[in-house]
């Protein structure tokens, strides 16, 4: 078992402009939130890095959206610009000496609809350090499985009520998926819809790159993602990625795709907030693109990716 | 907006065997308690009559069931006994007036994986009247949608991390699911597998009655629920009913169901533990099953109900 991780929590809150200080050592959400009874809320998980939020208005739009999904009526994005800053403050005054221009530190947003009876969501910023797996994966890679997700790929455009594009709380399949594939001593899962589609991992979104030489020698490089109609998050780290990628030069694609695009491809990543990108190993124990390939493209993409806000 | 309900609570606690009181009116749990930040957990709801829980044992063990689902090591049904005999001793304390033969209170058993980094999961019992909806559907019946669920009738038996068959505290699209039908006006969703099955309502089980004359002018009562393997929760109250139904001669069925034998029904329910039968007059707007035999079955069956401990 791991100790309590040291966390700095805000609350949002009217009376207070900047957010409400709490205790997050001590209990601070009655028995009867709905989001502890019912998974019921959104939330967000994001990056700061010196002290700087990155992609924070791709995450507030999310943030909304997801809420909007689930007919929550949440606080303005100032004010939760306000208390994330009161959130990243606090850590600095908490923590003066490990912070420096690359202090990496997890900022996640949390919306709940309260307690039975409340008149408002309950709505949170909390701040902890990265945890050590998730940088070490960056490095070293990971294995997946693919696993059935149960819905077909059209399910989202027709029942708007299973909030396939909304980041709810209800994540407990998402948390089932992985504890499967860590007894299969896999590391993560990328999902696969019942009609054979490649749609995501349980935290992250799938991307994919292809290179080829063109008859003149140069090569041509490709990234590819599934297209989001599928009923997938919308990963606000692939949408930033894409558009540098295209800067430089790159093609890109979305799908569909199905798993024989993962094991054709160059190279395969998981990309997220907080661990970026995750280069694919092995998928189901078979060997995923070419080794030096995926080093020199994951290096590329990872300096494209550190010059994001 | 209700004001808060009167809750009693009880966690369950090694240093404490027949469970820790504690105040539901303050803050008794974590931010980053998984429940919460995950929908990672399970629950039950039960139905206590006159101090006396109905269909305990049925509770406790679906609790077991859904807790090995998600791999939750949670106490033994003798710990989660006590805490409840606990909570309703205390309800009595707080409450000496309205208790009677028949007062009717929801005791709900919840399970988190607990805070991040704890060793064990959350574990706590809550006491709380029956809403006045509940009571008052039993009596006028409910109007419901159909609503498509997504999966296919397969996906629970392909696909175990979908966690069909637990009752996991992830229920963000069956609140949504249940906002849908009050946009249109309706009271409450039966699901349909994305193959056109009949599964489940969002917190119930359907039930179904067909009433056939016999040559010799007596009439064979047949109760219809749709099967279990189609990813549906086993209902306790459900199957205690059928127990009772067959011990009074009813015959039983169970699915595969479509759409259309709903409407060919002569009644239609949905059933659970707190709202007990709820029949149901309307699905899409369209009547549903012989107002005259729905009234006579109902109370037939209500009766029948009354007498499982």
């Amino acid at each position: 078992m791991t100790s309590p991780v040291p966390v700095v929590l805000v609350f949002l809150d009217p009376a207070f402009p900047g957010g409400r200080l709490a205790d997050a050592s001590q209990p601070q959400l009655m028995v009867t939130d709905q989001g502890a009874t019912r998974g019921d809320g959104v939330f967000e998980t994001m990056l700061a890095v010196g002290g700087n939020v990155r992609k924070i208005q791709a995450h507030l739009d999310r943030l909304a959206g997801s809420a909007d999904a689930l007919d929550l009526a949440i606080p303005g994005q100032d004010e939760w610009r306000r208390a994330i800053a009161t959130a990243l403050s606090e850590h600095r005054v908490q923590n003066p000496a490990p912070a420096g221009a690359g202090a990496e530190l997890v900022v996640k947003l949390v919306v709940t609809r309260g307690a039975e009876g409340a008149a408002a969501p309950n709505c949170w910023v909390q701040v902890s350090p990265v945890g050590a797996g998730a940088r070490r994966q960056r490095e070293t890679g990971i294995d997946v499985i693919l696993l059935d997700r149960g819905y077909d790929s059209d399910a989202a455009e027709r029942a708007p009520w299973l909030l396939l594009g909304a980041k709810t709380l209800s994540y407990a399949v998402n948390m089932a998926a992985l504890r499967h594939a860590h007894k299969q001593g896999a590391d993560d899962v990328i999902f696969i819809s019942s009609d054979g589609r490649v749609l995501e991992g349980p935290t992250s979104t799938v991307l994919l790159a292809h290179v080829e030489k063109a008859d003149d020698g140069t090569s041509v490089k490709r990234l590819i993602t599934p297209q989001l109609d599928s009923g997938i998050l919308p990963g606000t780290s692939q949408g930033a990625l894409f558009t540098a990628a295209k800067a430089a030069g790159w093609e890109l694609g979305y799908g569909p795709l199905e798993p024989q695009d993962l094991l054709d491809a160059d190279a395969v990543w998981l990309i997220s907030s907080v661990r970026l990108l995750a280069p694919v190993n092995h998928i189901d124990g078979k060997p995923v693109g070419t080794p030096s390939v995926q080093k020199e493209l994951t290096a590329e993409l990872n300096e494209l990716f550190a010059g994001i806000q």
